[in-house]
């Protein structure tokens, strides 16, 4: 018995938000005092540390739950499965509902709920919750997945992660051109085969971290109403992630009985270019070895950050075909590895 | 083997909101126009269809991670455990953290690495997410518990539902009096004992009642601002709960191998008295018997409807000796059971 993912979809909103976008905003530090130089100088600045050339946001009548339920469908299409034949709906994301326009968070019902119904699934026995665990939330949802699997509670589960940053960015904040909009999901069951997913590892940092990354508002001093917006303190994550996350990846590996040369590719979630480069380094430093050439598949550039999306999507682009010069092949090891608010760390090893 | 909660604690939140305190608000049709009578009339009506005399709002000062804080604490202490050996940190809610006088949802970082943090735990391996489940959310950080637990992920979980309701009433809306705040804790392990959750039923009903609860606009129609509030079709969640929770009682007691008499407890989320009572005398006349006298404590008419904290406040009370009559003894058969947003719908049967 084996638990694998066996289906996978994403949703790439339509709307291309470029750099050039932001050459008229008026970007603020934190403490409201104006960043000296140009906007050119500022994104271009961005550009080299970040590798976001472009974001993704989606059409102003759309919310995340519609975008959560075009990945689910494509990944139902694609396990060609019975939708019906489902015993989880598991919807990673942060934020639940954003209107256009609009300060508040809507949850209620759950952003499962609403992709069920979206879905037409009739049948009662199929559960939907949402899980809140920051950017590593899609791994975690895929990491339940095989706890209930495994004790028999499901056989097979639907993993969303879904997220609509572009909602909550506050634009005087330069780290607002990280943020994208996106959704990928993917279908995780029980199978005959071997492989699938062979170890994970997870940690909640909470003593000093939990605040690393939070809701605060706008740098902008002559704004005062009180709304709130995605914040992180971009320098402490750097230092926690490089620190924590190559060694929860080894961690993971060493479990898995597989060799650091067994692994084909690592999927990391799309933070940061430079953050997520030497993290993969790092991880193969402590390997004694170099980054192989090719490893770790890349998306940031067009698509930036779009939180509990960017692996599932990565991974769906890769399986079929549109991610340049990579691919995923039978037998292949690969690591999945996140880091996010709470501050959240989970890696899984996967045989394909 | 057996699944048991080791230790249970609880929030009363020391604000208490009489019904009378409502004698002088406006309260409206959700189409806006005028409700037709003194308000006595309409808090008289209220209290005879739920049960309600009083609700429980938490200080200003405070937020839902604060009150969720201070149950698990009496918890763990319930417990006599070291917080350090939890392997995980569940809380079930369903808006976040929203301050006082605020509109937005605080959900980044979750709730659960605010309560982690707040708790002081230093150990990484304590995982803590949130789990969105509408109302039945508490039950179901229990189940996923079990899960972790029974396929080796977890040997120790604290499980928390925390709610401010208070936060997102609608002034102008009737059933703004059902909404209390409140905060209740357990901690679910693994023991060498018998006994423990027996068997547990989930489900969501989402293709035509995923909106019976939701998040709306105020009944003022002379307010034009877009906040949204908690709202819900009471009529039909009154239909559905008493045609589906029974039915769900029933079959969660079924796989349990129990019998119908050996039921001491059933502890149902708190949502209405009157609701309540009819789902219990249902569930019994599946049975073709009278509903037991004192079969189902209720804490309703001083605390309100907390959502996700009404059956761990519950179980806590009983526990604790603290309502009159009540008291569960070891071998109890008890069932617990909810009905919520989703629409949601579980049930524990659970041997003391």
């Amino acid at each position: 018995m084996s638990i694998k993912i066996t289906g996978t979809g994403s949703y790439i909103p339509s709307g291309i938000k470029k750099n050039e976008n932001f050459y008229s905003h008026e970007f603020l530090n934190s403490d409201g005092s104006i960043i000296n130089g140009p906007n050119e100088v500022i994104v271009a600045k961005f550009k080299a540390i970040t590798g976001i050339e472009e974001r993704r946001y989606i059409k102003d009548e759309l919310l995340n739950s519609d975008i959560a339920f075009f990945a689910a469908e494509k990944a139902i299409a694609d396990a060609n499965i019975d939708k019906e034949s489902l015993d989880y709906i598991i919807v990673a994301h942060n934020y639940g509902d954003v209107k256009h326009n609009a300060e508040q968070s809507d949850t209620v019902p759950s952003i499962a709920s609403r992709v069920k119904h979206l879905l037409g699934i009739r049948n009662p026995k199929c559960v939907g919750y949402d899980l809140l665990f920051g950017c590593p939330g899609w791994i975690e949802g895929v990491i339940q997945a095989k706890a209930f699997i495994s004790s028999g509670l499901a056989k097979r589960c639907l993993v969303i992660g879904s997220e609509t940053l572009s909602r909550v960015v506050d634009k005087h904040d330069r780290d607002s051109m990280i943020y994208s909009d996106g959704a990928g999901a993917v279908i995780v069951e029980k199978t005959d085969e071997d492989g699938g997913i062979l170890t994970h590892d997870t940690a909640t940092f909470s003593l000093d971290e939990a605040h690393f990354i939070y809701f605060g508002e706008t740098n902008h001093p002559e704004i005062s109403d009180k709304r709130r917006y995605i914040k992180m303190y971009g320098r402490k994550i750097y230092e926690f992630a490089l620190k924590n996350v190559p060694l929860a990846m080894k961690s993971c590996l060493e479990n898995s009985g597989c060799s650091i040369t067994d692994v084909k590719k690592i999927l990391i979630h799309q933070a940061n270019e430079k953050m997520d480069e030497a993290i993969v380094k790092r991880f193969y430093k402590l390997h004694d070895m170099e980054m192989p050439k090719g490893i770790m598949p890349m998306s940031i550039n067009t698509l930036g950050n779009s939180s509990v999306a960017t692996i599932p999507t990565l991974l769906d682009l890769i399986l079929k075909g549109k991610l340049e010069n990579q691919h995923i092949d039978k037998g292949d090891v690969i690591i999945f590895a996140s880091v996010g608010a709470g501050m959240n760390i989970n890696a899984i090893v996967y045989r394909y």
